[in-house]
């Protein structure tokens, strides 16, 4: 990526305006894409951050028609309607990616079991913006983080969600309670082993973030397990780039069922967005309904599939670790698939609570925390 | 679609079995597919309706190499595993399509504003099941419905939205009010005229179903809009088909900020799923920032986006009607864009609550609804 110095021209004959950097990289920028960013009094509230015009009105001949660039940073543009308009290049630059935008979380990057840092802090120290800012680029980057030393009275979790964010209620409750049970109505709730999969594929919209809290746990084995469904992805892609592409393209329904709910949702099992981003992974094997399509797709479909799971056990992906009482494991279920292994649980007990939560609060908060770290660091160095 | 009776035969060569219509209609079942859906005592559970096996550990090559078709709905496939299953044939074509499933809602209908049945009912009726399914069934066609007649007290609407879903909490709180202010802090709060949007788009998850609920309203003018999203998607693949194109690839952001709060999410104006349908509008023209294309993309994208507007503001689209007091619209958030006429607020008041709950309420509802009435409507047939 360039950074300024830069060249900035405008390129009379098509009224846009054109950036060219110092390695050589060039970016023409069209004049509506421009105006439509100004945050003149008249177009732009300063209090609800909102255009005060209707885009869709702008003639659809918009032209830059003059240029001033009085400093590094500033620039000023007339368009052709008249309109003159003041413009940060940096705001400017920033959003065209040009240059790294300090308030953005950091881009998920996919990890195997060598995954070196997780992404975790001590309960207190969150209190310290920067551990929590730090911690919360970890779990942008890599799906999930791990907290420390909570306090193990149950409902302690609901106040630590809040902290995160807007906890998401649902059939379950909001506050969810994981352990074994007499007679249990879910794998769950009893002490066998879960291979990796992704909660509720079934629910619309899919619990964005999963919260599992530790309050007690004194059993041999039930170790947790966490597979990141990016890294199965582009794995599957590499290797098999046409079983990926009938994952990517084909519709499934999931399904959940019981004598008072039934709940269904839709989706590929790798999606990816106009980009070509990852978005999102749905791995649930025992609620996940393929439509009937022609044989030769659903063969490849199902080869796809099983590959998934082979590479989803595969000890190359997985990292597996204890939940001691205390300890809260948060994990992106849009992306994340977890698990556990087998436990006995006539001698002790094991147990957790779970809740969810949406992406928008840990999001929120790294981009809120960046900003204000961005301008204290400002004035502290202004200052120095 | 055809209706039994079918013939079904089982392809020995292949071990998939073909189901043949009266209409000549075919369809050729993968092995796999059949298994998934085994409610075998081995296969399945009854209490959590999910699979008990692994369906990726199943033979590559499975094959069904024995049928028989003990009644008109009874099948029993034996598979080259030695597993024995029995089918339901009316469940098998349910699920593949071929036959209509009475537990599904609806498909969407776009509508204009010649929309002749407005989906809705007394809050008094809904005490039926068969009212508050045939209101559901009309909201999932159309995307909204309207209820008439609901206690007006300041905080009803909270029970209201508890009875079809769990309450979506943002940072505008469970409850929001939509009230003239004395010092607005955005658009909604006074009486200026509102064109057609999407709530939220900036929220991840986006908002997926809004209500809003009328307390008060002595105003002229004031009145409410609703635009289906899906129509205008469907009105621009038809006459600009190119444009419509580059609204479904683009991938736009969406973003709102204030002093405490930064909220983004990304997607295309026009979403459809693999399969071609739609899945999601998102219009809302103070709050997007497309990316800095190459300048002839951004063209067509801006032309495109500009005529999306044209069409929300066209009366063919739009369909008007005054909230009173004890009214209320619920609305697909995804789908519908909702805005309002201005009104002279200085002479009256005009006083809404809103909420937001999620898809998964009424689609809920809406099945559980159903497969009760189909259980009932078959033991009342068989005690007549």
């Amino acid at each position: 990526m360039d950074t300024p110095p830069i060249d900035v021209s405008l390129l009379y004959d098509t009224g846009q305006v054109r950036v060219t950097g110092d390695g050589g990289g060039e970016m023409v920028l069209h004049p509506h894409w421009l105006r439509e960013r100004s945050h003149e009094a008249a177009d732009f509230d300063p209090v609800t951050r909102q255009r005060l015009f209707e885009p869709a009105l702008l003639p659809a001949d918009l032209r830059v028609v003059g240029m001033e660039r009085s400093s590094e940073d500033e620039l000023a543009l007339t368009f052709s309607d008249g309109a003159r308009c003041g413009f940060s290049l940096t705001a400017i630059l920033r959003e065209a990616g040009w240059l790294d935008d300090p308030e953005t979380p950091p881009a998920p990057q996919p990890w195997g079991a060598d995954l070196d840092a997780w992404p975790g802090a001590d309960w207190a120290a969150l209190e310290a913006p920067e551990v929590l800012r730090d911690m919360l680029a970890g779990f942008a980057r890599s799906g999930f983080c791990i907290i420390r030393n909570t306090p193990t009275q149950p409902g302690t979790l609901e106040s630590i969600a809040k902290f995160f964010g807007h906890l998401r209620d649902t059939n379950f409750g909001p506050i969810f309670d994981v352990i074994t049970k007499p007679q249990p109505i879910d794998l769950a709730y009893t002490g066998l082993p879960l291979s990796a999969h992704a909660d509720n594929p079934y629910r619309q919209p899919i619990p964005g973030i999963q919260m599992l809290h530790c309050l007690e746990n004194g059993v041999e084995g039930g170790l947790s397990t966490l597979v990141d469904g990016f890294a199965l992805a582009e794995a599957l892609l590499a290797e098999a780039p046409e079983l990926a592409r009938v994952l990517e393209r084909t519709t499934v329904r999931f399904r959940y069922e019981s004598d008072d709910t039934i709940l269904e949702n839709r989706g590929p099992l790798i999606e990816r967005d106009g980009d070509g981003r990852l978005v999102r992974v749905r791995f649930s094997s025992r609620v996940d309904f393929v439509p009937p399509l022609d044989p030769e797709t659903l063969d490849m479909f199902y080869r796809g599939r099983s590959r998934m799971f082979e590479l989803a056990a595969d000890p190359r992906f997985e990292i597996r670790f204890r939940l001691d009482p205390g300890m809260l494991v948060m994990m992106d279920n849009h992306r994340l698939l977890h698990g556990r292994t087998g436990f006995d649980h006539a001698a002790a007990r094991r147990h957790l609570q779970g809740c969810y939560i949406d992406h928008d609060g840990p999001d929120t908060m790294y981009r809120v925390l960046s900003r204000r770290w961005r301008d204290g660091e400002g004035s502290g160095r202004e200052a120095a």
